[in-house]
């Protein structure tokens, strides 16, 4: 039976981690809002008889199984389709790395919405201003520089975050690095240089067959000003 | 072997999770900074033998096992002893609580902090003041309403989180009731009567005989500006 994944239409967003499991693992799914609108999102999010309700989306139906939150998801999906280690120790690794690459993501999004999701980002452009430059100057070199490292010390090689295979990880860091050079391109021009590991790790991620095939399809929906990665001129430089 | 944390000294923060899971299981830990000053975290963090390094602090160690962030860490510990249930379904759901109280820690400290860490709170008042009130108005409502709705739809019952018995999901639960009524008492005291269960699963887990010895000991750090629940009076009301 096909996954089901829940998700905002018109976006990348957080739903796009879950995609690129679902993809590189070759499993059959439905996205729903897609296919049959947000309204068929909203049913599923508010079904009172759900006893297990997300808070957000995205979230992910798995038969009669119900599961929220982005790396708890991609996890799951990760251990089902062997992109996460067997192994406990590399489990742990992997997931860790997993909810580093969350925190990522929600600096990523503060960055347009400083002062919160219920204003629009025209409403609090001078303090996204603000941030964005400590985002670009600060916090974008420091996630990367341990993306980096890590890779480095990775005892089974540098090709990838985890062990000597691809992983959930791997996916989930070529989504950062494509969606860092959509928000911020002049931003990672300069720094992406003392970063080759990780460059290399998005370039291989994009090549391989099925995740190739799905950025060439329209499944693969466009980075826009909806979604978490957004490019405003004013916030890169 | 004693489990030893590795957080910041001086304030609640993060690790506070670890320990309320460590005190709850018995467990035997060092509390490292605490004991032996930042430096020994430090040293710990800055490691360059270590193959799997923090982005940042709480991390563990078990042995030779180096865990870090704070849900994982908290699944980890709760897997170990009896925190977490052994079930797949019941495990992914209490994982899927823990991940949402994080985010919910995010957004407490960015109150406070709307333009980043870099900056001092003293740097960024106004801000604060704004997105505190999306905070108060608009986020914990939606969060506590969510532990509201998730305890009473419980087909195990609506004294826990998740099944039958106490699960880390309700010792940090428990942490963020006690923070969020620290930091915003106007706004808690406002709102608390609409959320019983929340406010009985906090009561009950505060009387916990390890808890309650816990809370009573000097290993209790208080509440303080240093922390993620700070109380500024011009950011509640």
């Amino acid at each position: 039976m096909a996954y089901e994944l829940y998700y905002w239409p018109g976006l990348q967003g957080r739903g796009e981690f879950v995609r690129l499991a679902l993809e590189e693992a070759g499993a059959d799914y439905v996205d729903v809002a897609r296919e049959d609108g947000v309204g068929a999102l909203m049913r599923a999010w508010d079904d009172a008889m759900i006893a297990t309700p997300s808070f957000a989306p995205p979230f992910l139906r798995d038969r009669k199984r119900l599961i929220g939150q982005t790396a708890n998801i991609v996890t799951y999906l990760g251990e089902r389709h062997g992109l996460v280690p067997k192994a406990e120790a590399e489990r742990l690794w992997a997931h860790q790395i997993q909810l580093t690459i969350a925190d990522l993501v929600v600096e990523a999004h503060d960055v347009h919405h400083p002062l919160g999701g219920d204003l629009y980002y025209e409403d609090q452009k001078p303090e996204a201003k603000r941030r964005s430059q400590a985002f670009r100057q600060s916090r974008i070199p420091r996630f990367l520089g341990w993306f980096e490292s890590i890779l480095a010390r990775n005892p089974k090689g540098n090709k990838h975050l985890v062990g000597a295979r691809i992983s959930t990880a791997d996916l989930s860091l070529f989504q950062v690095v494509a969606g860092l050079r959509y928000a911020f391109p002049e931003a990672m021009a300069r720094i992406e240089a003392d970063h080759p590991l990780v460059v290399a790790l998005h370039d291989r991620v994009a090549k391989r067959p099925r995740i190739a095939a799905y950025l060439a399809s329209d499944r693969r929906e466009a980075f826009n000003e909806d979604g978490i990665f957004r490019h405003y001129r004013e916030l890169d430089g």
